[in-house]
This record gives C-alpha cells, sequence and structure tokens, in this order.
C-alpha cells in the first residue's frame, strides 16, 4: 500500500495545474441557489459534478431532481464489502456574491493573485470539492481505491438544505456507508490543521412589521401613526439584554452547559481576542457575558441581523413614514436546541412585545440542529494522521460556530458520523466580497485526502 | 371692480379645460429634484414656468442659476405703487415616484380617473402652481390686475430648499412684497376650506453605523461581533421613551407649550382619532402621552425614521453580519427649536449611547425651523373671503405638521408673513406613489384666488 500511497501523492504533484484547471472552470458557473434567475446555471454546476465523477471512473453517476435544486450522486465500490465505505459530502451551489461594486475581480472568473485564488465559492466550497477529487483521482489514476467510495453532492445548502433531509430518507440504502467525510469546515490557520468536532445549528427568519397601509407624509402624520422601522428597532433591541443573553422565552432552557474539560480545549485554540479583532475589523468584540470568544462562537447560540430594509433608502432624503420595514434575524443554535422551539419562542417573543399599533409576520426561511460528532472513530484518526504527515503536526479539534445541516441528518438519517474537515482559512471572506482560496493550504490539503485513503486500511 | 371679477371667474369656467392642459404638460417633466439624473428635466420644468408667466404677460422673466437647481422668477406691477404687492411662491420639484410598482398609472403622464387626476406633484405643488397661474390669468385676460405680482418658484423645496436662503438674501430688493402668497399646504376636506397659520419645521439626518471592516459569516463570527443593525435598532429604539417622547437631551427646552385657546381651536377642526385610523390604515394610533392627534401632528415635535438599510435584503436567506447599518431619521419641530441645535443634541444622544463597538457616522441631509404668522394681516382676510364666497363658509385655521422652510426664511429675510393656503386633500398620497388632485377642488381654489386677488383692494 506504501508504493500505492506514494504513487498517487507523485500523480498529484504532477497534476497540480489540471486539478487548478478543474476548479478554475467549476468557479466560472455562478450557482447562486438562492437566485431564481440562476436555475440554469445550478443544473450546469450539477452536469460538471456528474461528468467530472464519471470522469474519475465513477458509476451510476445521477443527477437527482428535488423540489428546488438537483442532488448529484454516483459511487466506486471496487474495495469490495470488507472495506470501509465512505461517503463524501459536497455542494455545489454558493452565495450571492453581492454587493458586487465591493469586488476587487471578477466573482465568477477566478483570478490569481499571489498565493490566492479569488471567486466565489472558491473556498465554500467548490475548493474543498475539487480538493477531494483530485485526490481520488491521484488515487484511482495510480491503482485501485483501497476503499469503497460514495459522493453526494447537493445544491441547496447555502439556502438551508430544504430538500436533502428527503432526499437522505429516500435514498438510504443507495447512500449506506461507514461514516461520511465532509470537507465543507475550514482551517484555523494555513499552518494549523483542524478538524471540528461539533458545529451550530441554525434558525433563520424573516419578520415583517406593517403600519400604515400605504407610506405617508411624515409632516401631515408624524404623531399620529407608529412608525414600523421604529416598531422594528424596538423589537430587535429587545431581543438581548445588557449581558449579550438573548431575551426569547425559554430560550436557553435546552442548552447544555460546557464542562471544565471543554472549557480547558477550548482556551487551547490559538484565537484570543486580538485575533477576532484583526479578522473582522471590528473596534472592539462583543458577546454573551462570562464567555471567551472561542466558547461564545462555537459553543453559545447567538443572534444576529442579516438584512434591514425600510422605507427610502436612496441618496438624499425623502420625509416618508413607511409603510413597512422588513429584518432577516437569523439564530445559530448549540446543543440541544430545536430551531422549531426556537420558532415558537420567536413567536411568543412578538407576541408579548409587538405594539397593537402594527401588524406583524414571522416567516421561517431556514433551519437545522447543532450536532457532536464522536472524534474516537477510525474516519477521524485516518484523517488526523493524514493531516499530520502533510503538515508534521497533529490536528486541532475544534466546535465551529457555523452551521451545516447536513450532518445532523446523516446522524438522524443514515446513522452515521461525519468526519469535518476543509482548507479554508478564516480570512477566505466566506459570503462576503472576495472569498478567496489559499493555494498552497488546498494543495497541501489533496495531499492530506490521499494519505486519509490509505490510513483506512 | 365687480365687473371685472365676475368678467374673470366666467373666463376661469370658460378655459377649464385649456388650465387642465397645461397642468397635465407640467405634470410631464419628470423634475425629481433629489435625483442626480433629472437635471435636464429639471430645466425644463423651470423653462416651462418662465414661458408660462412670460405668456400670461408677466415681464423680466428670470431663470436664476442657484449651486443646484434654478430659481424662476416674473412679475407684473401694473397696479401703481399704491397697490400692494404680492409674492407669489411655489416650488416646480416634486419627490421620487419610487417605489414604482406601487402606482396603478403612470407617475409622470397624469391620468384622469373620475374626480381625480394622478400623477407625482399634482397635489403637491404642480397644481396649486397651475392653479395661482391660472387665477391670474383669468384676471389679467379680462382686464388690469388690481394689485402689482411678482412669482418665485424654486427647484429644491422637496430637499430642503439649500440655495433658496442664498438667494432670498441676494435678491431682497427684486422680491419686496407686502406679503407672500404660498399655496403649498392643503385642505382639511373637500367642503372644508383651510388657511394654515402654522408649520412644523425639520431636521433630517442619515446615520450610519459601521462594525466589522466587511461583512462576515454569522456563523464563524456571530458572538463576537457586534452587529451593526442590532447596534443601529438600539440607537433608533432609545430616542423614544416608553410615554412617546424623544429622548435627545434638551429636545423639549425650546418647545413652547401650547395654550389653553390654541388647544381649544385644535379640538375645533374636524380630525378624530377615526378620521386619522382611515386616512392612514394603521391598526392603531401612536404618539406622545398627554396631546390630542391633532396637537401631536400640528403642535408638537416627532421624530420619525424614514429609510432602514442593512446587509442582505433580497429574496432568500444569507447568513452574513453586515459591515454597516444605516438610517434616515427626520425630526418635525415646533417653535422654537432649532435645527442646528437638534443636530448637536442628536451627536450628544450618540456620544452617550453608542457602543465602542461600533463607529458612527451623522449626515445632516436638510433642516429648516418651525414658523407661525399672523392671522390678522389683510391678505389673510382676503383669501378668507375669497374661500367664504366659494365654498359658502369661512375656512379653518390650522397648524400644519409638515415643513415650508421658505415660510421662515421669507419672514426672516424679506421680511414678510406668507399666506398659506392649497387645494389638496388629506388622501392626496403625497410623498407616495399614487399622488392624485382632486379636481373639482382644484377649480373650486382657482376661482377663491381671483376672489383674492380683489378682495385686495
Amino acid at each position: 500500500m506504501a508504493d500505492h500511497r506514494g504513487a498517487a501523492l507523485n500523480f498529484a504533484h504532477q497534476n497540480a495545474s489540471l486539478f487548478l484547471e478543474k476548479l478554475n472552470h467549476f468557479l466560472s458557473i455562478p450557482s447562486v441557489s438562492t437566485d431564481p434567475d440562476r436555475v440554469k446555471d445550478m443544473q450546469s454546476a450539477a452536469n460538471w459534478v456528474a461528468h467530472e465523477l464519471t470522469d474519475m471512473g465513477f458509476i451510476n453517476a445521477t443527477i437527482f431532481p428535488t423540489q428546488k435544486h438537483p442532488v448529484v450522486y454516483a459511487e466506486k465500490l471496487d474495495a469490495g464489502p470488507d472495506a470501509p465505505t465512505v461517503l463524501i459530502y459536497g455542494h455545489y451551489d454558493v452565495q450571492p456574491a453581492e454587493p458586487l461594486e465591493l469586488w476587487m475581480t471578477e466573482p465568477f472568473q477566478a483570478t490569481r493573485i499571489g498565493e490566492n485564488l479569488y471567486a466565489r465559492g472558491a473556498s465554500d466550497m467548490k475548493g474543498q470539492i475539487v480538493a477531494s477529487m483530485s485526490a481520488v483521482r491521484s488515487a484511482i489514476s495510480t491503482g485501485k481505491l483501497p476503499v469503497n467510495l460514495k459522493y453526494i453532492v447537493e445544491g441547496e445548502e447555502e439556502i438551508g438544505s430544504p430538500n436533502l433531509a428527503q432526499f437522505l430518507k429516500e435514498h438510504k440504502d443507495l447512500l449506506s456507508c461507514s461514516f461520511a467525510l465532509n470537507p465543507d469546515s475550514g482551517m484555523i490557520a494555513a499552518d494549523t490543521p483542524t478538524i471540528v468536532y461539533a458545529l451550530r445549528g441554525l434558525a433563520y427568519f424573516e419578520l415583517r412589521v406593517v403600519g400604515p397601509s400605504h407610506d405617508l407624509h411624515s409632516g401631515m402624520y408624524g404623531g399620529v401613526v407608529h412608525n414600523p422601522a421604529i416598531v422594528l428597532a424596538d423589537l430587535l433591541s429587545g431581543m438581548h439584554a445588557a449581558n449579550g443573553r438573548i431575551t426569547l422565552p425559554g430560550f436557553y432552557d435546552q442548552v447544555k452547559d460546557l464542562s471544565e474539560e471543554e472549557r480547558l480545549a477550548l482556551s487551547r485554540l490559538p484565537m484570543d481576542e486580538n485575533y477576532y479583532k484583526n479578522i473582522t475589523g471590528a473596534p472592539k468584540l462583543w458577546g454573551e457575558a462570562g464567555y471567551t470568544p472561542n466558547e461564545r462562537v462555537g459553543a453559545r447560540p447567538t443572534l444576529d441581523v442579516n438584512g434591514l430594509l425600510s422605507g427610502f433608502t436612496g441618496s438624499g432624503s425623502k420625509t416618508v413614514i413607511p409603510s413597512w420595514a422588513m429584518a432577516k434575524i437569523s439564530m445559530r443554535l448549540v446543543p440541544d436546541q430545536d430551531p422549531e422551539a426556537v420558532h415558537q419562542q420567536f413567536i411568543q417573543y412578538l407576541t408579548a412585545h409587538a405594539p397593537k399599533s402594527v401588524t406583524w409576520e414571522l416567516i421561517v426561511m431556514a433551519g437545522g440542529p447543532a450536532s457532536i460528532t464522536d472524534i474516537h472513530q477510525p474516519g477521524t484518526k485516518a484523517l488526523s494522521l493524514g493531516l499530520e504527515a502533510v503538515w508534521g503536526k497533529a490536528p486541532l479539534f475544534k466546535r465551529e460556530g457555523g452551521s451545516i445541516p447536513v450532518v445532523t441528518e446523516m446522524q438522524n438519517i443514515l446513522g452515521v458520523d461525519s468526519v469535518l474537515t476543509g482548507f479554508g482559512l478564516p480570512d477566505d471572506n466566506l459570503h462576503a466580497p472576495n472569498e478567496k482560496l489559499h493555494l498552497p493550504t488546498w494543495y497541501h490539503g489533496i495531499d492530506a485526502l490521499i494519505h486519509f485513503i490509505y490510513n483506512l486500511v
């Protein structure tokens, strides 16, 4: 097996440019899942994934339609029933590129500047998909795969994977595996390989507050009408207490306390106040009293306003009392919070606090629970050794603040844990303008995944 | 003089269609003063006004350039030095038509439906300008004007008249007059002619709150960064106390108490809670405790949010912590509040309440003080009798909630009072989609202004 491993690594090094070309092509497809105008591009991205897998020697590549964007599946099961089967997960959809004017380069034309490749999806997560494909291609091209592999690549991760659970339920047998590999998380730093063992959940809402039936002249009616933008501000403002805690009734009832052991582990992560200040550019950090930044991001629930819109927002002034005001509001959840319970808590809060001078509507946009995976399973060990072989040091184990609903769903529906890794960096500008991928780290990641494949047997 | 009056009224009735055609043409020019793309249309509107006045027999029609949009001036001084001189004010600019999708008709193509004429500016105030021009044309066409008339028509009222004070100062002699007629206010109802004797002032700001240097992934950084949209909500929410009073330090120090006599006069206005509820469509009224709706709108200062913008506002969800959040905030002022003092109070408030986790910027967009005019002057008497002659009842005297900075400036710079009237109605949708003008009321208004001209001597 040592020869195969070496040959695969050699193949990867010799084909570095090919892998980058493939990534560039994938990044040129504007597969924005939230945008109704991009349905054709979503199909193109799914086609590209299916075509690549077939080209690598996978069989049964299938593009399964869902109620929204299709799921791509393919398999290569040559290692036999006694070898482990790994289900590799990915999502071919990306976040919107807006605001376009803040990009230095074209978001859907990958541009290399120094060691970085700039494009929407470069890090989240087309780069990660192409990294795993490149590792697998290297192994297949130089010998027989020592493990069975299945790929599942969805197109709805950035909109909360609304149809994935149903797909997992309907194709439980097809997707049966020893464990899943999910390279949709990232690294703490370019010199610090990372394995994520816990993820936060998500509950995402749109709140609409309606006051007068139409926009009004603020001179003629200012003083008799409750301004819906001010009511919205009151409601948003009331959702945090002065100590940074969220005020929805019962919000913390299911939140697990952190053990001393876990607080100690989180305190070892190399991210301190200054790290977060530098990477975010915020003048001063903020958060729930009594917890460190790493605890607040990884192990405590949070609430953010993701968008605000009301009235006149152009240049200049318009003296209008807006008819309505809208906020996008999302909460990151921790074990064992339930998104639907949080939805009910939000409704309770609004019922108690919204004045009778307005009406309101709360729309659920996306949601998924948090998850923690077992760090002692063989897949984690194989990946840990693979990362160590390439970086020369053992990876750090981390609780991640983001949400990957598929991890929980694979646990609940398929009964398998996910090994979470990825080769993006904290300054990759995920979901923001100028998303990028650090190419030297990416190439290291391909090597580590080759080791991972051979470490499994 | 009775013959002249009757002939002028006859002329007006015979030329009703001509007057409407002229108004339709004026309304077809999209003279939106706040829109940088409409500079040519602003010039066209000014040209149209100058051309009409010249056509009516006015002389010295001049389009004076300013730093932004020009001022039109013309005069007809045939009545001699012993006759009074009336300065008729107007503004040829209009509010933006946005949101366009809420209009039933094209905003810049006047459309008659039943008794109403729909178009941006129909009521505010191109209709009022054409009403006064039609009255004056009727008087000139059928005899010699009994009074001297001057017109001043500006193009910046909807953006706070930033260059008008300077213009008044530079042309003090040219504009000398007995009093001004300003038909930029409206009527309480179609059967209730109205003279406005007080106006609120305006202080309009844009507040920008900046947190992180770029948009962040809410999973990766939710919990360490103070969300600028939430900080903005906190700041906006804190600007009103539970009793509806504004919390800026010292905000009420210069506000004059209402006399019992004035409260009694305001209580006689036919607008009650139900009136305001029906016309605004608000589920329930709201405002400062201890004051009636008419007092709150006419005689008490108010604060409104005119616009909100932050983060992701498209359809769907985007899990972003926005880098910044913006609010347009304006206050309606009463005598003797000073807009610059209010600006300083706002800065004091922000300095005291904005957390160090964000930075902020407060931009002054527009401002002007409130005003009260003398209701015993001859111009008011002449108008009052004119309205009574047409409607068969004496007008109501009202404090108006809106702001007309030019009234204060004419008082301060030219030393003259303004007689405030107008033939718009409360449901005209000023500054909103589907602005309209009630044509039977408008024609009544032309007749009343003819009476006004002859009542002056």
